[in-house]
C-alpha cells in the first residue's frame, strides 16, 4: 500500500508540474499506459516512456489531471495491483496500476463520468412526476443495428440525456437472435453477458438460450425507454461536411424516410457481411446450400445428408443440433486448425476469477471485472494467457488425445494464447466446447480434417482430393468479413477506405496482419470520418466499451473539449 | 444478545418436549404469535398464551420445529428484538421476537422455502440447456388477473417448478396500467414496489408512471417465462368436487375454450367491481357519467366543467389532471372524511425507516423490510403507527391549518393510526397528496364537503342542499366492492357466500365491522371454498404474500402434508 502510495503521488506531482522528465524514473522501459478516454479522448496504449511522454506532452494541458486516490493494493509475485481514482477537468476516472520495483509496468486510466453530467442513480434517481415533460428532440445520435451493441449503447445515451435513435431492420428487439439457428445457446456464461443497468436475476442461466436472449433485448430496450425503431432499414447515409451531421435514408415498414443526426454508430454486428465461398458448380446444386447466419436449424434433416463447412463455434453447433434431429450423416469439413476448449474448463480457468458465481461472492462486481480486464494491455495478453491455456491442455488431456485421434486439428491459437486472443485478433477461430466435440470423436460427426473444398456436384460436396460427399445440405460456417463493408455498402466505397478494416490488434497472426496498433482497430473511437463511430462485440464488450462510446458522445452533445490524440493510420486487409 | 439466547433455547425445548404449560411462562399475558404458513399452513395470528397453547397442541405432531437459531437481536426502549431461524418437517423459515422482560410480547415465524424444493440460483442456477426439455404439463393453477398480483404468483410459481397459467382479459400484460387515466403515477415509492427476483434497477424513478409500470409488467411476465394468456377472459369456474379440479371456461381471442386446473387463484385486483352510485336523473344527463376506472385523463376537457363525486386518492389525482388541461372548472364533492398526508412527510416519516435508499443504504434489503412489516401483528398496528401521524401532523401544521380552511374534511383515520391501517381496513379513504391539495387550498379545484348528491339534471349535478353544479363530465371517483364479488360472478353466489367477504381486519372500524380476524380475511390463505384463494393488493403484498400463497400452493402439488389450522368463521358485510 505504501509503495503504491509513494508512486502515485509522484505521478500525481509530474503530472500536475508537467514535469514530463520524470516518466522515464516513474515507468519501466517496458511499460503500457491504457487510456480509454479520460487523457486522449481516444482508446489508446502508449508503449514505452517516450510513447507516454508525447502523450502527456499533447494532452496535459486540456486534461489536467488531479485528485489521484489510491483506493486499494495488493501485492502477488513482486508485482503490486492497485486501484485508485482521479479526476480531469472535465470528468471522474478510475484507474489501475501494476508496479514492479516502484515503478509502473502497465497503467490504466479511464473515464467513468463527466462532471456536471452524472447519470440519475439512488439517491438522485427522477420522482417519476417528469414522464409528463417535453418529449426528445431530433436525435443527436443515430445507431444503426438493434443487436446487444446498438441497446447498451443506446440505453447508456438514454441515462445521459442524449436524443439518440436505434434502427433496426427487423421488426422487434431481439430478432437477430431470435432469427438464428434453433438450438443456439450463448457460449459465454452469464456473469460475462449483464447488459448495462439492468443485471440478469440471480436464477437466469449459466448460458443463455438465444430467445431468452432475444426476449432479454426486447424487454430492455422498452424498460430502458430506448427510441426503438424496428421494421426500420439503413439504406445509406452521407455526411453533409456543411452542416457537419448525417443525412440518413431509412425504409421504415417499407415506407422511405429521411433523418439527420451528427453522429452515426455502425453497430451492425462486429462481422461484416457473410463470407460464402465461391464454389463452382453452385448453380446445379440440388441440395440446399446456405451461409451458417441462415441456417434455420436441424429440423427437417432427419434422414438427409448434410455438410459443414468450416469448423469453429457455428460449424459445431449446427452440426450436432443436425445429428441430434436425426441426420443420416453430418460431416464437418475442417479447412484449418480450431482452438478447441471445453467450456469447463474455460469457465473454471479462464473466466472463474473475475466473471463467475465464486467471484460475486468475493465482491467482484461487473463493472471490476470489466476494468480489471482492461487493464491488461494487449501486447501482454497472449503471455498472460498461456500459461491458462497450458493448464487446460493438462487438465483435459485425455479429450485432446481422443480428439487428436480423429484427425481434427486443434491448438491454442499460433502462440498458444487461446480464446481470448483469437478472438481479439479475428473475431473467431474457436470452438468453446458444449459437446460436439464429443460427437466428433464418437463418429457421430464425421471429419475431413485439412480438406478443401473444390466444388458441388449435384448433390454431393466435391473435395480437392477427389473424395465425394453425399449433400442434400451444405451449411458453410465460413465466417463474416470486417466491419468496414456496412461503411461501404450504407455510406460509400470512399469512406470504406478513409477508416479502413476494423477490428484486429495487428497481432500478425492469421488474418490479423501488422502493424501492431494496440488496440481494437476503428472501435468505439473517432475514426478518419467525423461523426462515424464503429460499436460492436459479444456481450462483455456492448456493455464496458459502450460506456466510453457514450462519453465521448455526450462530451461532444454538451460542447465539451474532446481534442482526439493520435487517430492510427489506416489500414487494409491485402 | 444473550437474553434472546435464552429465550430462544427454553421456547426451542418447550416446543420441543411439546411441554405446552411453558408457554404462560414464555410468553406475557398481552402477547402475539403471527404464524405465516410455518406452523398453522395458514396466515394466522394467535393471541394471547391460550390460543397460543391450542395451537400448538394442534400443529407441533406434523411442524416439528427444531433448529432454532438466533441470527441478531438489538434492544430498544427496553425491548429486545430479535431475528431467528427455524426449520420445521418440510421446510426452513425465519422468525422475528420482541422480548420485555424476558418473556414474549410478539413473535413472527414464517416459512421461507420446503427442503427438497429450494429455488435454483446462484450456484444452483440452471446451464441453459434445459431449455430444450419437453415443454410445461397441464396447470396445476390457475390465476384469473395478470396484473401484479397475478404475475407475481405466476413467476414465483415457475421458480417453484409448478405448472400455473395466468389468464387475463386484456391482450398484454401491463394493460390495466395503461388504460387508467393518464395522469396515474404510482404513490407508493420505488423501493416498496419492486417484485420477487427481479428488481427495479437503480434509476427506476421513485414513482412509477402508469405505462413504465405496465411495460415493466410486461417484460417481467415474458422474461421469467410465465404462461401468460391475454386476451383471455375467464367466464365462468365450476368446482367438480369428484376430480377435486376446477373447470374454467373462458373466452380467448373471442374463441370458447375449457380448461382444467387443481386450484384457482382470484388475483382480479383487491378490489370488487367499480362502485357506482345510483343517481337519479343519470339517465337523461347530458354530459359524461363515469367510475374513476373508466375515466380516461384530462385530455379533451379543456374549458369544460367537471366535478368529481369523491375525495380519496383517484379523485385528486383525476380533479389535479383535469385543472392541468385546462378545465373551465373542476369541483370535488367530498361525502366523508379523507385521510391526507403529503407524499414527502410519508417517504421521511412512515416508509423511510424500511423502504427508501437511505435504508439500502443500511442494508435494509427488501426482503428484510417485508418481514419487519409482518412482524407487527396487525392488533398492535395502530399503536405502532399513531405516533407517525401525529409527528406528520406536527411538520406539516401549516399545511393542515390551509387545508382546514378550506372545509376540506380530513383526519388521521378514526383512530388516528393513519393510512396503512386505513388501507388494511377498508383498502382505500386516503390520499398522499401529490400536489392537488394545494389546488384545493389555492382553489383551483372547488371544493363542496359535508356535501350529498341528489341526482343529475341535463348538464349539472344536484347536491341535498339544492345547489346545482354544471357538469359536462362527472366522475364517480366512489370506489370498488370486495373481492368475493368476483366469486359470485365467475364461480356462484353460493361459494361467495361460503367465502365471506375479503379484506379488513374486523376493526370495528367504518367499512370493516367486528368481529376482529387479526388477518386479512381470505387473503393468501385457505377458505371456505376448497382450491379456491384470493391475491391483491398493493405491490408490496403482490411480492410478499404471493411467497406464502405459492409455499402453500407448491406443498399441495408435491404432495406434503399441509394440515390446515383453523379457518376464520364466514364473514359478510351488510
Amino acid at each position: 500500500m505504501k509503495e503504491a502510495q509513494r508512486w502515485l503521488d509522484a505521478f500525481a506531482a509530474a503530472l500536475s508540474l508537467r514535469e514530463l522528465a520524470a516518466i522515464p524514473k516513474l515507468f519501466h522501459e517496458e511499460c503500457y499506459w491504457r487510456d480509454l478516454v479520460a487523457f486522449t479522448w481516444n482508446l489508446r496504449t502508449c508503449e514505452g516512456p517516450v510513447e507516454i511522454q508525447a502523450m502527456l506532452a499533447a494532452t496535459l494541458g486540456v486534461a489536467e489531471p488531479a485528485k489521484f486516490q489510491l483506493r486499494n493494493a495488493v501485492s502477488l509475485d513482486g508485482v503490486i495491483e492497485a486501484w485508485f481514482t482521479f479526476e480531469t477537468a472535465v470528468g471522474r476516472g478510475i484507474g489501475h496500476l501494476r508496479l514492479k520495483n516502484r515503478r509502473a509496468w502497465t497503467l490504466l486510466t479511464t473515464l467513468q463520468e463527466l462532471k456536471g453530467f452524472e447519470e440519475k442513480s439512488g439517491r438522485t434517481r427522477e420522482s417519476g412526476w417528469e414522464a409528463f415533460a417535453s418529449p426528445a428532440a431530433e436525435p443527436y445520435v443515430a445507431i444503426v443495428g438493434g443487436g446487444q451493441c446498438g441497446i447498451a449503447l443506446a440505453a447508456r445515451l438514454k441515462r445521459l440525456g442524449v436524443p439518440a435513435v436505434v434502427l433496426e431492420k427487423n421488426a422487434r428487439a431481439g430478432d437477430s437472435w431470435r432469427k438464428r439457428y434453433a438450438s443456439l445457446v450463448l457460449h459465454d456464461p452469464v456473469w460475462y453477458d449483464h447488459l448495462p443497468y439492468l443485471p440478469f436475476p440471480e436464477h437466469w442461466p449459466v448460458f443463455s438460450p438465444k430467445d431468452r436472449m432475444g426476449d432479454w433485448l426486447e424487454m430492455y430496450a422498452r424498460v430502458m425507454q430506448l427510441d426503438y425503431r424496428g421494421s426500420t432499414e439503413c439504406k445509406s447515409a452521407r455526411y453533409d461536411e456543411a452542416a457537419e451531421s448525417w443525412e440518413i435514408a431509412v425504409e421504415r415498414e417499407g415506407q422511405p424516410q429521411t433523418l439527420r443526426a451528427k453522429h452515426l454508430v455502425l453497430a451492425t454486428g462486429m462481422s461484416g457481411f457473410p463470407n460464402m465461398p465461391a464454389l463452382a458448380g453452385a448453380e446445379t446444386f440440388g441440395g440446399r446450400l446456405v451461409h451458417s447466419s441462415a441456417h434455420d436449424g436441424g429440423e427437417g434433416w432427419r434422414g438427409r445428408h448434410c455438410v459443414i463447412v468450416g469448423a469453429n463455434n457455428s460449424a459445431h453447433d449446427i452440426a450436432a443440433d443436425l445429428v441430434a434431429h436425426g441426420a443420416a450423416a453430418v460431416t464437418m469439413i475442417q479447412r484449418s486448425p480450431t482452438v478447441v476448449v471445453k467450456s469447463e474448463a474455460l469457465m473454471e480457468l479462464a473466466w472463474g476469477k473475475l466473471y463467475s458465481e465464486a467471484a460475486v461472492e468475493r465482491g467482484i462486481t461487473t463493472a471490476i471485472a470489466d476494468l480489471t480486464v482492461a487493464a491488461t494491455p494487449f501486447r501482454l495478453l497472449p503471455q498472460f494467457q498461456r500459461p491458462i491455456y497450458q493448464e487446460i491442455l493438462k487438465r483435459d488431456a485425455a479429450f485432446y488425445q481422443d480428439l487428436a485421434k480423429t484427425g481434427f486439428r486443434f491448438d491454442m491459437g499460433e502462440d498458444g494464447s487461446g480464446i481470448h486472443s483469437i478472438y481479439l485478433r479475428r473475431g473467431g477461430g474457436y470452438y468453446i466446447d458444449t459437446g460436439a466435440s464429443q460427437m466428433v470423436i464418437d463418429g457421430r460427426i464425421k471429419l475431413r480434417s485439412s480438406a478443401a473444398v473444390k466444388g458441388l456436384g449435384n448433390r454431393s460436396i466435391l473435395l480437392e482430393d477427389r473424395t465425394e460427399i453425399p449433400a442434400d445440405l451444405v451449411v458453410c460456417a465460413t465466417g463474416y468479413g470486417s466491419m468496414n463493408q456496412w461503411a461501404a455498402k450504407l455510406i460509400s466505397p470512399e469512406v470504406a477506405d478513409k477508416v479502413g478494416k476494423c477490428w484486429g490488434l495487428g497481432s500478425a497472426t492469421r488474418y490479423d496482419p501488422s502493424p501492431w496498433v494496440g488496440e481494437l482497430r476503428n472501435m468505439w473511437k473517432p475514426t478518419h470520418q467525423p461523426g462515424l463511430w464503429f460499436h460492436g462485440g459479444n456481450l462483455m464488450q456492448a456493455r464496458h466499451y459502450s460506456l466510453y462510446l457514450a462519453l465521448q458522445l455526450k462530451a461532444r452533445y454538451e460542447s465539451l473539449p474532446t481534442p482526439v490524440y493520435f487517430i492510427d493510420p489506416v489500414h487494409h486487409l491485402q
